[in-house]
């Protein structure tokens, strides 16, 4: 859970520019308790021939796409708040690096969903707490 | 919203084909009020040893993935037009050039979307036709 | 439908691999009655320096999204059962290779799909028998 596909132009990031922009992405989800390793970030060059906007090249560009398994949300207030907090985090890595920047998020079903083999334990579970403090999948 | 992956073999499209495909994408969408920049569409080569249909290594093949955001369709007679409509559209590229063609398209939700940090305007609102006349994520 | 992607790091699989990876995947929806050519299986490779598991690079771990079109499963036995099937199906060609591996599947509107322009006969009907035995999309 969290998968979060970053496309961009090639060279946009450095290898230390990509870690610390996971390590943003990862914060926003370890500050609501989910295991570390939930969240996982790839990072995908397109070139310029590849990548459209509006049936246009468009060079200067960052698509994201992220999806949510672990945890949805069914408040607007926190959906909203989540939109707001995304953009947030992504920010420093585009908009304010003069990147073009859109993101959406799909929620996906949580009983489809493995690690490890082992299906995931339940939100604030005692397991799940067990799988935050050892940053890896535990039998339970 | 509409993001579009187009996998396929590599040296299937050149540039301007790329630029052509995305343009008759782009144009399924403007026809229906949405403002271009919507439109995202990133091609994506597979090689031979890395895309298989029915386990079997596969060359001639597009395979299509659409995400869909800014308006989901309710009405079946709506979701079956649409989808002759992008069959129509990607035809000239994929099943008349002798490439076998699979498109599925996933509808995400809205409110988990941004584009330039902002949340895109309600359907039909005028701010959305700013957005249209703009071509660009305006505040509002 | 079924739509897998499997992100993995560089040099992981030979073609062969790659293929008998692909074929066991077939294997999960043949058995349940569905046309080989509905499951497609491409193959990315994700180099260090973009593949990130909570912030950090990770060398040997594989992440698999998986679509599900043509079938959706309403029962929570089947859905596990399900879960439990792609992880042992997985299995060999990730964890039992020292390889992490997390997947999640999605389930995408079976109305918004088609293959070759032919929008692909309801679940169990004759015509997808012939599709199955065809393997290929016939007109219905």
């Amino acid at each position: 859970m969290p998968l979060w596909h970053v496309y961009h132009p090639p060279g946009t990031y450095t290898a230390q520019e990509k870690q610390q922009f996971a390590d943003g992405i990862t914060g926003i989800y370890t500050r609501f308790g989910l295991p570390k390793f939930y969240v996982v970030t790839l990072f995908h060059e397109i070139d310029a021939t590849s990548f459209y906007i509006g049936g246009e090249p468009r060079q200067a560009a960052v698509r994201i796409v992220v999806a949510h398994i672990a945890r949805h949300l069914d408040d607007a207030t926190a959906r909203r708040r989540t939109s707001e907090t995304l953009a947030r985090v992504v920010a420093p890595h585009t908009t304010e690096r003069g990147l073009y920047c859109e993101f959406h998020v799909d929620e996906t079903p949580r009983d489809l969903w493995m690690t490890d083999g082992i299906a995931p334990p339940p939100p604030g579970s005692e397991a799940e707490k067990l799988w935050v403090q050892e940053n890896r999948p535990v039998p339970y």
